[in-house]
């Protein structure tokens, strides 16, 4: 076992604040290929297991039934900002199957990204569901119970069908039953279940290289991959990490970031999955550790290096105060 | 030397995220009353020492010339919310000393209340200096340079003597000088010192129990330590933790936080400071651990224990979904 993961961030010449975390490098077959800390600690994945969780909507058949592009299956794996074109392919959508976001049960919250945030408060609106990041995932919930003719309602409780077919998908591709991990609520209503480290990589890896997983399965998650690289927008929104890295890399790299500091990624060239936690549950230190293990594979493209591993810390007037960097306790 | 601070995050049954740090109790002579982790350390104070930084506007005389209250002495030791009182009062305060918000450094931010800042943006406003948290104690800096007839412009900078006076405060109340620490720029833009968390801790200890102090400086000490019980409001805004804190133990605590993890308190009755730093900057955490040590010195009140101690964790739909408290490797 080697050290765990360590992010640093500076200001002037001291490192001001510090995270740790562990992270995982896996492949399909269970292989461990990198450890950093203790990869068999239970971590509850958050949003970080989208894509898992969109394999049964694109294996239900609804995505050929209702006319599904490659933008709703991203949205499906998403964590949106809220701005207009999310929200809006959100609410056509639930119309292409009947229903509307008053059958979504993740609750309303504001935009993430604060421009459309302002730009709905000046129109004088309110946010509504459609706006929480979550809402493809859950156009996506419903649209496999509209698909198999069960009750829309109460979708997100962990005895109706459809979360028990996201935990048969993750029993599939990790190996483990899912029906034994425990389970917190998530932001948004589901179940989160708690699932070693390794084992989240383990499935990850599956989607990344499904070659050992059923037909159904292997090109339900290649079409998801391709989904994710093609509309990396729809994955999160302007500026985000994640889109920004589904943009840049086309076929070989999908990751997913989830709430409380969990990332993962799926590395088809390499054959390998990613999951990682940070301990305290920062989004700018998961980022900065993801960065710094997709430049260890090699796989971190030279445009993005400079300020995606060493991302900088500004002040309220935009002045560099300091940066982000991993430490060299960690990977040198 | 105990062991670190330490926080947990609950969900569900688990712990889902861990928070890890150091805190330290001290007397104003210097002794260590308590030490979790290692409280040599050099921990950037950022807005957590403004009550100390409050004293060379009280010290100044620029109180009585220019008739401040106990809401703009606070406002001075505030990182405010940016709600309507708290801007009128900083815009009305730079008026009496024939100056505007135009002459404030800090920069402008939106207000750090989701209700504030929706209001301003519906009424087709955009944020200004005066809504900076910072924006009352650059009013105390501009105050200062007004009152002694220096340069306004640049009060930000190291060595104006506006910043030279709170270096020559912090050695005062320390008894380490100041001029010998590594320092950083804070998101405000003035010098933020590499401080040990106990030098911090004491300096806290010395505004509390003031009596080795000058009499000057002991009587500032004790004037702001009454402004900041009188108006808990300013020093903060609607619902914070340092603003109740403050409301619900006049005489008996002053608490403020800073950037990053850092909180600290004064404690009259008791004659000692707190100083904390959460290393991975949480907020969350270092709010937690300011209430389990306050529990542990006996002066939290009853009726905030339960939320304050143990604050729940709600998802989108305000449904319990955790809580946060100290761990048990951590005082029990």
């Amino acid at each position: 076992m080697s050290g765990p993961v360590v992010v640093e961030v500076t200001r002037g010449p001291l490192v001001e604040s510090r995270h740790e975390g562990i992270a995982a490098v896996v492949r399909p077959d269970g292989t461990v290929v990198g450890a950093w800390g203790d990869i068999d600690r239970p971590v509850l994945p958050r949003s970080a297991n989208k894509p898992i969780q969109a394999m049964a909507l694109v294996e239900s058949g609804a995505v050929e039934r209702f006319g599904l592009g490659n933008e709703h299956i991203s949205l499906a794996c998403a964590s949106h900002y809220g701005e207009k074109r999310h929200v809006e392919t959100v609410r056509a959508w639930l119309a292409k199957v009947g229903l509307s976001e008053d059958d979504l049960e993740c609750g309303a919250h504001p935009p993430r990204l604060q421009a459309s945030l302002e730009e709905l408060l000046r129109a004088g609106a309110t946010p509504t569901a459609a706006c929480n990041n979550c809402s493809g995932k859950h156009s996506g919930f419903l649209t496999t119970a509209v698909q198999y003719g069960e009750p829309t309602k109460g979708y997100i409780k962990y005895d109706h069908p459809v979360q028990r077919r996201l935990r048969e998908v993750m029993s599939d591709l990790s190996g483990v039953d899912a029906d034994g991990f425990a389970y917190g609520t998530d932001g948004c209503g589901i179940p989160t279940l708690a699932t070693p480290l390794k084992v989240l990589a383990r499935a990850m890896a599956s989607m990344a290289e499904p070659s050992r997983l059923s037909n159904k399965h292997a090109e339900a998650a290649t079409r998801i991959r391709a989904a994710m690289n093609a509309e990396p927008y729809m994955m999160a929104g302007t500026g985000a990490f994640g889109s920004r890295i589904n943009a840049a890399l086309p076929g070989v790299a999908q990751v997913k970031g989830g709430a409380e500091g969990v990332f993962c990624a799926m590395l088809p060239t390499l054959g390998v999955g990613i999951a990682l936690k940070i301990w305290d549950g920062a989004a700018r230190a998961a980022e900065v550790a993801m960065a710094t293990l997709l430049a260890h594979l090699g796989v971190l493209p030279a445009e993005l290096r400079d300020e995606i591993l060493h991302p900088p810390v500004r002040n309220v007037v935009g002045l560099l105060v300091g940066e982000m960097h991993h430490a060299k306790s960690w990977l040198g």
